[in-house]
């Protein structure tokens, strides 16, 4: 009898990323096929050109906000959709080869987001040091790790790294400083993505992901863009705006709403979005990662909008209340 | 083979009211029934007592705006609902029985509105007259030919009376001044009245009437109501407020929204006052009287809403664009 | 050593109206010179024109609504202002000269307002009974009681009529029926009226009334008139439509604002009225019979209007925060 | 007689950067003193720490939209602002050492954002490249000029380098392919920062640039934010939201008004903010590059702010319009 076929999901690699920790929680490695990715546009195409059936991103992080990368690589292009999200925590150690002192640290290979995430802690205790640019936070743990096993292997460029702490056992390294990151609490959110398809169904704590392009640059396009869901009862948990490329002073909005697509007051917002505003694209409903419920103000449930609508036949039909 | 019957229209009688001159916009004399009333509240309840088929009655003017007693019969009650609406010009003519002199007028029967907008030409002319009210304008002018016709009739308490132009003739009453209404341009607007039934369809410019409590006495609770309609691209044409009358301070709202129940701006627009409203109560979609037609902001016409619902059918069914 | 002058108040009369129960809250009958008026706008054209030197003129009834003379007799002609409110209880006992009986009675004179009020308990109790207008509460009381002293006096042309309480006694007239108001807890809004002076300091609750007219006739104009007031954190406690008389479909707004115009918030909000509304007229800040405190929203306090101030200039002069 | 002092600029060196472009817009390097810096942040800094006058940073661009490192470090630290603004047009040429040819290059070395706008060029014409990120647009091709120069220099770990056009010549480079961003009419807005101290005058054609946080994380409140502009006609340029950086779901917003804060409107604007939000940040008014004037809206000129704060004083001391 065949083995049901494994799905295959494209993540930031390589092992020891954070991006592999919110992996984990959606599938163990033996029952999904990690497939490794050098940055983030190469993940989400994975899905889109089939090499993969599902990708894992970052989408937020506490400190840098939206991931750029993700947020646009979304936006355009061959539509997908996000099915979950996930929290992971965000800490870093800083680790180096056997035999490093910290004392001994001039350049700090890094991604540029642990950088800023770990500021306070190196203008503290490494004050004059450098920073050497790393595509991954991973990527100058591999590299130590290979240059330790490589005679006169050449000189790395750096002497030092910050990565995340699974990071550490992983490429057998030497931590020098650890849970150096400026804010104990950061969290990175990602996004399990995957192709449209049949939107799975409420899990009565969900949120709706959108990308709306304003029909025009003024205060009151974004007004009235915000007022097609106010007036229908939908809470924002989140917006950013991304310039849309072609101007300075366009832009278009990355909107997470609370409530589910198949919510009443979510696809009546949604109507209104697509009828004032030249570009909408639905982006999934899914189930928050922290199960929070959304807030259902006065006359905006499924009762209240089906009761309003069976109360407009009738109206329709000649009767007054 | 038998006659059909012909409809009884109730309205404000005697004959030569204004409210006549509204009538015959609507059927002549011998198409229809007509069965004067002596106030507006009898012939709105002569449709919901099965006494008449229609009522036609005053609902604005010009000068003295909303006619209260029109606004509250219709509001509560038996459901009715405004089928047509019709302007009448309006102008007064002083009257007297023959003889008198304009010098002779101590004491003007008059409807109080009729009073209203006569002030300014009374000022001027008749400063030391007394106003003596009277329950219709046609009122007085019946009491003056009536008492012509009468030997030894009583003091009627007047002298003189004003009236609408075509009172003069069916009086048989001498005109002491003319056209004295202080706006030269006043209308009033009449409605005809039926029972609630089959909406009549639209005609392309169209208006409808609605009843709306608020929630609560706040502002808020007024921006929000007028908002359902902003966001939807209704236009109102008419808002008036009116005390519920169970305490100061809780009103209740007439309103005239540009466009027919029938048009999906107009009823997304009302189920969204359903939901948020204690009351919403329709009065009626019907032509109106000047044939202007509704101004259709962008992503609000049918087809808009019509392409907004398959748009939002497909993002349910899978789609993301 | 001379008496000091008592101020003189016009009121509708004659003895025994609401008005006169009103004008007794604010001065007792020894101490101010009471001058009955035979109309509401008279009373108030007494103050322009110095015949008195206050009036007190109803303004809002539970049933009715706002008072049509009193509003559109402030809002044109000669500046008045509103010193203080009253508020007076409402009710009505049915009145005949000595040997009617209820079931005599056919005709009943009343004021419209009466009339309306007293609808319900007719309907059960008189439901032939036909309605002889009267120009005011108590006209019906002063001349039954005259023709009592008048021998071989005319018929009056009804045979009872509703007046207030106190009119029983006053004009020894016999009750048939007492505290026949439909709603029990029916009561009538008075005003004071005097000539516009220095504005009387805070109490701490007061209200403000205003007279604004829109830009134009759009549901947007009415919106964005309510947002100069919720921008600013203040609350209307009424608001009421009045055509502006020259065309339908114009309208002017009388406004109740919470708090005095000395308040910052009620001075900005009134400043941005003046900005963008072809006319505002200020119809006096004074303290609520209520005694109800305004909500200050967060923000809004004069404290934190001053607090914004300072801070702005600072900002000007070079400051960031 | 003493030379006055040249004023000291930092600036993201080294030469031939997008930012020495802008620098040279605001001062000749003979006029100034060319502070060439590693990072944005640094460049900021040196004012802060006295070590330059002025700074210049990018802070948008046509592709990447705001720049997150300027963004973040003007929004909090010690008080800076924004004295002007410059806009560079931005291109890319491809370099390498004398006798490399295109077909040769396997890895590229750019920083993140110049990599970015040039993706689709780098898709057709070197699909399988792999990126080596840069620190600044100019470091790769100071980098390859050094090893020119340098016997048995190492591998520098790349071939080619995506760098400004004017580096070609300043680095004596062998331009590979010219104009290759993806967007012919990209730009970069750069900014000349300066402690603060006296707000330069208005143009007639300026932008004020804010930091605002929100009261809570709600629609709401986003909504009334905005509404703060809207009531005082005040049009936004741009508007990105930040995250605050001690949760996720708690944003700063980074705002460009139109307008200087010396003009009324704008000033009413900013009161409101400060009254609203738990944080309000000024980062200056400074002349607009592009000199367009903003819309003044009926009712929002300097001298309707005056009329009206004239006529409240007036309505304050008795007068009622």
């Amino acid at each position: 009898m065949s083995q049901p076929e494994l799905l295959r999901y494209a993540y930031l690699g390589p092992d020891g990323t954070f991006t592999e920790d919110a992996l984990r929680q959606v599938v163990p490695p033996d029952e999904g096929v990690y497939l490794p990715q050098h940055d983030v546009a190469s993940a989400i195409d994975a899905v889109r050109e089939g090499r993969a059936d599902r990708a894992v991103v970052a989408i937020e992080s506490t400190v840098e906000g939206g991931v750029t990368a993700t947020l646009d690589r979304l936006a355009a292009g061959d539509p997908l959709v996000i099915l979950r999200e996930m929290l992971v925590p965000v800490q870093f150690t800083l680790v180096a080869a056997p035999g490093v002192e910290l004392s001994d640290v001039r350049r700090i290979s890094a991604h540029p987001h642990a950088w800023v995430q770990c500021r306070r802690w190196l203008a503290r205790f490494l004050p004059h040091v450098v920073h050497v640019p790393a595509t991954s936070n991973t990527a100058p743990a591999a590299l130590i790790s290979d240059a330790l096993r490589t005679p006169d292997a050449p000189d790395l460029g750096f002497d030092a790294a910050l990565v995340p702490p699974r990071a550490v056992a992983t490429y057998g390294l030497q931590p020098l400083a650890q849970d150096i990151a400026d804010n104990a609490d950061a969290a990175t959110r990602f996004v399990l993505i995957g192709p449209p398809g049949d939107v799975p169904p409420p899990s009565g704590a969900d949120k709706t992901t959108l990308v709306v392009h304003l029909p025009d640059n003024e205060a009151g396009a974004l007004l009235a863009m915000l007022e097609q869901f106010a007036t229908r009862g939908v809470n924002l948990s989140r917006i950013e705006s991304r310039p849309i490329g072609d101007s300075l002073g366009r832009y278009s909005f990355s909107i997470d709403a609370e409530g589910h697509v198949t919510d009443e007051r979510v696809g009546e917002a949604l109507m209104g979005l697509h009828r004032r505003c030249p570009y909408v694209r639905f982006l999934g409903s899914y189930p928050r990662a922290d199960a929070v419920r959304p807030t259902v103000h006065i006359g905006t449930s499924d009762a209240d909008f089906r009761s309003a609508r069976e109360w407009l036949a009738r109206v329709r039909g000649g009767a007054t209340t």
